[in-house]
């Protein structure tokens, strides 16, 4: 799948092994415009974040992008000013074969934190990502972002703005809010549709935080984080902004892209062969039912117990009991899908066997109902088996 | 061990089988006093709590106390009103027996979440717990306590105050902040000293900050944890009060005698076979080293790289990233026990192999400064094995 995959009018893109990583894997993307294009970017709030992350930051206040240059196998993280330096010859070094400003490149590293980029293979492969792209494929990008990804995502949406037809193509890597040595999720976004990019800049954080913020598969929030959009106009629309009529279709499909993207990131979560999702209403605010929610998604009591078909309510009572959500015990209910197991913060008599069932399925919902407001919230996340500690001691 | 530990003077114990858990498994435990003994007491801070921890917490307002009766096996939480009757039923039977008012009697339970309690195996398990504290054993009291513990938990103290001879016997369970079906950490504490109730309180409070609140198992906190505490002045000192020239030695054994039984459910985690020390230093203050410590102590990746014997250094500095305290990722150190793997946000060049020497102990120590100011915290907790996912998927 994806090898046929076309990118948006006037992107090139390509995937490439340039030896960061043994044994010929993949390790380098490139995705590219024709032309300088519109580049929201939404970022990490850890504290202790990557170069390429720093500079990124800087770049995005240059307000266009030409191309997005990113490899795999190190995060280039934790690696002070001598990772700065390498994050911004990346960068040069990509934009003197493309013929542009530095500034209009964004860079991106994923993988292991500590040591540093070996720029002796990257700036070759900048080189050889260039010559690629001319005849770019959609899958090998994907791939070369792969770190325990078990398999490459992307997420296409096709839409109409004024009569021309415009393209939204996006990628995504990670298995884990954070993986292994690694760290952790990106996403790439290309259209040709023309955006402003003021409001482009929005309507990706919208995006985002309807989609990759609302998904969690072990709570780790890592140091690399970097969803990077580029809009290219080269499908001849009238730019985009909010005021205008076709706005809502492209906002709508480019969160559809971008929650495509998460929805892969949770179902490739490190170990887990259960999607779950975590719906909590009636919270005082939509803030508390995101905390209520969270809670229970990132207790390790509950994803063990989803990786043993137990349908163990207790354990998500206690989860929203100490969140820091108002919760009120007597008036909780629980659903497993549209099983009710707690009314009035008590078990109902449901049958145990009723409620194996649904925790049986690959993909189930837990529903709580705090019965205080009117503050709302999803989550989705996965479970927790002997394979994830497996993958996660080396 | 522990069997021919003699409890503190003009106080009995007793733990036996009641047939709440299957196979002849003791599962009820009594302390009782002679006398009225002063009794503080400290609940979780969870908002969905046991019956009877709600039940304990309007007997402390009465004061003084003459016993503690408690269950294993079943938690009696999320259990209603009917809940609430049962733990008030348990505490009159006590007291009709002792000869009490019923406020005098604080009662526990631990187990699973969700059944009601079975009375008529309790109600007369008062009775046989009564008259078997006539020859009252401490081993068989903690074993009582016990759940997915794998050992009965008890410490000592022997002080001397105003040339009396006092003494401390503290009991705990536990093996997790939150355990399995179960419902979690209980302490008791039986000292022969006459203590001020106020002092009293206020030393235990401090006591339980600097043990049981200082250690995580899975970060899960549970709906039942208690720790009470009994003073019944048999030693015959003179009160203890916070002015009080023994004072200081009294509450520092106190605070010995938490810290030990606090250190034995960490060594006793589900599924750990590594104990680990957190330290915080250098935190703008000791609240911002507590977020930095935990947030470390709770990070799975970090749980999962310590079962593996890997110094995975980076997922630390990821891990104080996203934490509440402020960092400046260029002025953090890093020691595993003495050796520096980070300076200044980066990697030392200490050999590799001298850290996995140090994770290679069942016991070692991460020291984290932060140089932006004063505050230090510490957390105490364990490795994160498969086996723990095993323990909680049922």
């Amino acid at each position: 799948m994806y090898s046929n995959l076309q990118m948006p009018k006037g992107f090139k893109c390509a995937g490439i092994a340039a030896g960061i990583k043994s044994g010929g894997v993949k390790d380098m993307a490139l995705i590219i415009s024709d032309v300088p294009a519109a580049s929201p970017a939404v970022f990490t709030q850890n504290q202790v974040c990557a170069a390429p992350v720093k500079v990124c930051r800087e770049h995005l206040a240059h307000g266009v992008a030409h191309a997005i240059v990113m490899n795999s196998g190190i995060a280039n993280a934790c690696t002070g000013s001598e990772g700065i330096v390498a994050a911004r010859a990346m960068a040069a070094e990509a934009a003197a074969i493309i013929g542009c400003e530095p500034q209009e490149v964004f860079i991106c590293s994923t993988g292991r934190i500590g040591p540093q980029l070996p720029l002796d293979k990257i700036v070759p492969g900048i080189g050889t990502l260039v010559a690629a792209a001319q005849g770019g494929n959609v899958k090998e990008t994907a791939e070369a972002m792969m770190t325990t990804d078990t398999r490459p995502k992307v997420s296409v949406a096709e839409i109409t703005v004024d009569g021309k037809a415009v393209r939204i193509v996006g990628f995504a890597k990670g298995a884990g809010m954070i993986e292994p040595n690694m760290a952790t999720m990106l996403s790439f976004i290309a259209t040709d549709a023309a955006v402003e990019q003021h409001a482009f800049q929005s309507a990706l954080k919208k995006a985002v935080d309807a989609s990759f913020n609302r998904i969690s598969v072990d709570g780790d929030q890592s140091t690399n984080d970097t969803v990077l959009a580029l809009a290219n106009g080269a499908a001849g629309n009238l730019p985009l902004g909010e005021s205008s009529k076709d706005w809502k279709p492209f906002s709508m499909a480019l969160e559809k892209v971008c929650f495509e993207l998460a929805m892969m990131i949770v179902h490739d979560g490190e170990g887990a062969d259960k999607f779950v999702t975590v719906n909590v209403a009636g919270a005082r605010s939509d803030d508390e039912a995101n905390l209520a929610a969270r809670s229970v998604a990132n207790s390790m009591l509950n994803k063990t117990a989803w990786a043993g078909t137990y349908p163990n309510w207790g354990r998500i009572m206690d989860a929203i009991g100490y969140s820091k959500a108002k919760v009120l015990e007597e008036q909780v209910s629980i659903h497993y899908d549209d099983r009710q197991v707690v009314a009035n913060g008590m078990r109902t008599d449901i049958p145990q066997e009723d409620l194996i069932k649904v925790v049986s399925q690959t993909d189930f919902a837990i529903n709580i109902d705090l019965h205080l407001g009117e503050g709302t919230a999803t989550v989705y996340t996965c479970n927790c088996t002997e394979e994830y500690v497996r993958i996660n001691v080396t």
